[in-house]
C-alpha cells in the first residue's frame, strides 16, 4: 500500500500492478493477457483473436498547434496497427473514443476522424465505431483494435534465447528527431531531412507487411514494435523472455533525418535514436543462422533488417560504445514527468 | 464545412458526421458498422464478433470526490458489458486505457483497475490489456470490449415495426436520481432509497442475463441499452428502424429511489426517469403477441418487463401525458454543455 502519486512511482510500477490485478481473473480463452503488444485470445476457428489499445493525450503525445488533426487521427490508429503487426497478425476492426472540449472546432474533430479512417483503410482495417464525449480538459484519442493471427505465425515478446541475434527493421530516431525539432523550434524550410523527421513524427508508417513477412518465415523467436524507443522497449522484451541483451552502438541504424536534426541541435544522434521513441519499427530476435533468411524477407518488402546486438543470459541490457565500454540502457521517457 | 465548435453543433451532429466518414470504407466483414450499441463483425465460426467502446471523463461522467475509484472502474467496464448485452451477446475480452495526472495517488489508480477487473469477472469477461498515460487534464477511462453473439440471436436497433410494443426492463430513474442528489448535495443517512439511488449511479448492473433471455426467445424485433436515458435513446432506436413511437407517461416504470429523490428535491420524477440516463436497463420492441412470452423470460431472471408504448409509422417520438396531451420526447443531456 502506498499513497504516493503515480508520477513518483513511474508508469512501469503502476502498470505492473495493473497487470497483476488483471492477470488474476483471466478466462481460459485468454492465451496471452496483459504485457505484450496485444492480448491473444482463442476464437472459433484456426486463427487467434488479437486485441490492443493505445491512448494519446493532447499536450503529452501531440499538440494541436504542431500536428494537423488528420495527422493526430492517423497516428492514433497507426500505432494500434503496429501493435497487431508486432504479433505477426492482420488488423481487422477498430473503435475510437475521443474526449474533446466543447470549444474544439468541428473541423478539427472531423479531421481527427478522417485520419483515423485513412489509416484504417491504408492497412486493411475498418473503423467500426467509437465514442465522442465532452471534456473540460485536453483532447484525448483512444483507439482499440482487433486483429487475427494464425496460431503458427504468432510472435510474442517472450521467446528470445541467449545467443539469439537482436535485430531492428528500418532505421531509428527520425520520429524522435521530429519531436525534438518541434520542441526546440528548429525550422529550415529547405531541408528535406527535417521534413522527413516531421513526417516520421506525425505520420508513422507501421511495418505491417514487414512483420507479416517475418512471421511467415517462422524463424523469429520474439518480436515487438518500437513505440517508446529501444531503451524502453528492449528491456521489456528481455524481461518477458527472462534474458538480457548486449547492443553495439555502432551497429544501430540511425536515420539520416535523426543525424541531421541531432547535428543541428547539438544533440547525440545515437541517444535520440535509442530513446526517441515512436519509430514503430520492429524489434525482433532470431537464432544467428536465421539472420540471412529474415533479412531477405524484409528486403523483399523494400525495407532493411539490421543486427544490432545479441541476447545474453545476464539480467542487464547493455550498450557497448565504440571504445568497448558498457553502458546500461536506461529509460527513455517517463510519461508522468509532465 | 463549418468552423463552429462541437458544443454548438451538439454531439449528435458531430457523431453523425463521424459515422458517415467511417461508413465509407468498411470491409465486407463488417455486418453492422457505427451506430448501434456495438459493431457486428464476421468471424471464423458460426458466432459473430461484437466490438464496442465507452469513455468516461472526470468532471463530466464522474467526480473523484463523489465516487470511489473502484466504482469508477466498475462503471466504465459495466457500461461496456451493457453494450454487448444489448446486442444479445456474451462479453468476452476487454481492454482499458486510462489517462491520469501524475499527481493521482497510486491507490486511486489501482482502485480504478480493481473496479474494472471486478466488473469484468462479474459478467464473465476478462480484462486482457490496456494503456496508462500521463495527462495534464482530468482522469479519463476508456474501455473497449469484444463479445460473441450467435447469428440467430443478434438484436439491433433497427428492426422495430409500426404496431410493435415498446418495452423496458426493470425501472427507470434511480441512476439519474443518484446524480441529482449528488449535484444538489442531498444527504439523508437513514434513507435506504437514497442509498439505492447512489448505488444505481455509481455501480450500475447491466442486464446481461435478461438480455440473453430476451435474445433466446427470438421474439424481440429491436433492442438497445438505456445509457443516455429514454428521451435520447428511444429516438435513436426509432431513427435506425425508420419509425416513430408513442409512449404513455403513466406506463413508465419509475424506480422508487427516483420518486423519493425527486420528491426531496422538488423535481418531476417522470422527467428524471425519462431523461436521467445511465440506468443501463434494456429498451426493446416486439409484436404485441410476443409480450407475454418475453415478460415470462425476463421474470425468470428476477426482473420485470413493462410495456410503455408502441411503435408508430410517424417520424416523431411522443410522450402522452395523463390528460392525453402529446409532448415531443426531447434530448436529455448534452455532454458538450459543460
Amino acid at each position: 500500500m502506498t499513497d504516493q502519486p503515480i508520477r513518483e512511482l513511474g508508469e512501469n510500477h503502476t502498470v505492473a500492478r495493473f497487470r497483476a490485478l488483471a492477470s488474476g481473473s483471466l478466462s481460459p480463452n485468454v492465451i496471452v493477457g496483459p504485457g505484450d503488444d496485444a492480448a491473444v485470445l482463442s476464437a472459433d476457428g484456426d486463427r487467434l483473436l488479437l486485441l490492443a489499445c493505445d491512448m494519446m493525450v493532447e499536450g503529452v503525445h501531440f499538440r494541436l498547434d504542431w500536428a494537423r488533426p488528420r495527422q493526430i487521427g492517423w497516428k492514433a490508429l497507426a500505432q494500434n496497427i503496429s501493435d497487431i503487426a508486432a504479433m505477426g497478425g492482420s488488423p481487422f476492426a477498430a473503435v475510437a473514443s475521443i474526449a474533446a472540449p466543447g470549444a474544439l472546432p468541428e473541423e478539427a474533430a472531423a479531421g481527427i476522424a478522417e485520419g483515423l479512417v485513412a489509416a484504417a483503410a491504408r492497412y486493411g482495417a475498418s473503423l467500426v465505431g467509437g465514442d465522442l464525449v465532452g471534456s473540460p480538459g485536453p483532447v484525448v484519442v483512444d483507439v482499440a483494435i482487433t486483429g487475427w493471427v494464425d496460431r503458427d505465425k504468432l510472435l510474442l515478446r517472450r521467446g528470445a534465447a541467449p545467443g539469439d541475434a537482436v535485430l531492428v527493421t528500418g532505421s531509428l530516431g527520425a520520429a524522435g528527431a521530429g519531436l525534438a525539432a518541434l520542441e526546440r523550434d528548429l525550422s529550415d524550410a529547405g531541408s528535406s531531412l527535417l521534413a522527413e523527421a516531421f513526417r516520421a513524427h506525425h505520420e508513422p508508417e507501421p511495418r505491417l507487411k514487414e512483420a507479416q513477412a517475418i512471421a511467415a518465415t517462422g524463424l523469429a523467436t520474439a518480436m515487438m514494435d518500437l513505440s517508446d524507443g529501444l531503451a524502453d522497449d528492449l528491456p521489456r522484451l528481455c524481461q518477458q523472455s527472462g534474458v538480457g541483451a548486449c547492443l553495439r552502438a555502432g551497429a544501430i541504424p540511425i536515420a539520416p533525418a535523426c543525424s541531421f536534426v541531432a547535428q543541428s541541435l547539438g544533440l547525440s544522434d545515437l541517444r535520440l535514436a535509442v530513446s526517441g521513441g515512436e519509430d514503430y519499427e520492429l524489434l525482433l530476435t532470431c537464432p544467428p543462422g536465421a539472420v540471412d533468411a529474415l533479412s531477405a524477407a524484409v528486403q523483399a518488402c523494400g525495407s532493411q533488417l539490421t543486427v544490432i546486438g545479441e541476447i545474453t543470459d545476464e539480467e542487464e541490457v547493455l550498450l557497448l560504445d565504440a571504445e568497448g565500454r558498457e553502458h546500461p540502457l536506461g529509460r527513455g521517457f517517463n510519461h508522468f514527468a509532465v
